[in-house]
């Protein structure tokens, strides 16, 4: 499973985590949420802008974000 | 400094501490030369196939590639 699908499943398990909707998610990182849906399904090649901007908006760190069960690719 | 320049840091940290040149990383990368410099300058909004492709050349696992305090968005 790429790192693409991989980020998508991370931020979708911190977001149901955190009780927030897609919208809800989509409004704090400040981006549109049928991005932020695409993302979710791995359906996006998200550059690193917005892959800072969605950690932030989840209030996670970036080490925490990244230690994961979920990444694979080694 | 954002997400995108520390990541450009820490490429490069993680390449030198493995005695690759620019060239041989962005090789084993599957990129280009000039496309990997402006990586590591902190230029280039990359996008997490690149990423995923970059961190595999360093031979490193996600977890442990973020887990460095370069990356302190949070």
């Amino acid at each position: 499973m790429d790192l693409q699908v991989q980020f998508g499943k991370r931020v979708r398990e911190l977001r149901l985590a955190k009780g927030l909707s897609q919208e809800a998610l989509a409004l704090k990182a400040e981006v549109d949420r049928t991005y932020m849906t695409s993302v979710e399904n791995g359906k996006r090649n998200v550059a690193i802008q917005n892959i800072g901007k969605i950690i932030a908006a989840l209030d996670i760190s970036i080490q925490d974000f990244f230690n994961s069960e979920i990444f694979t690719i080694k």
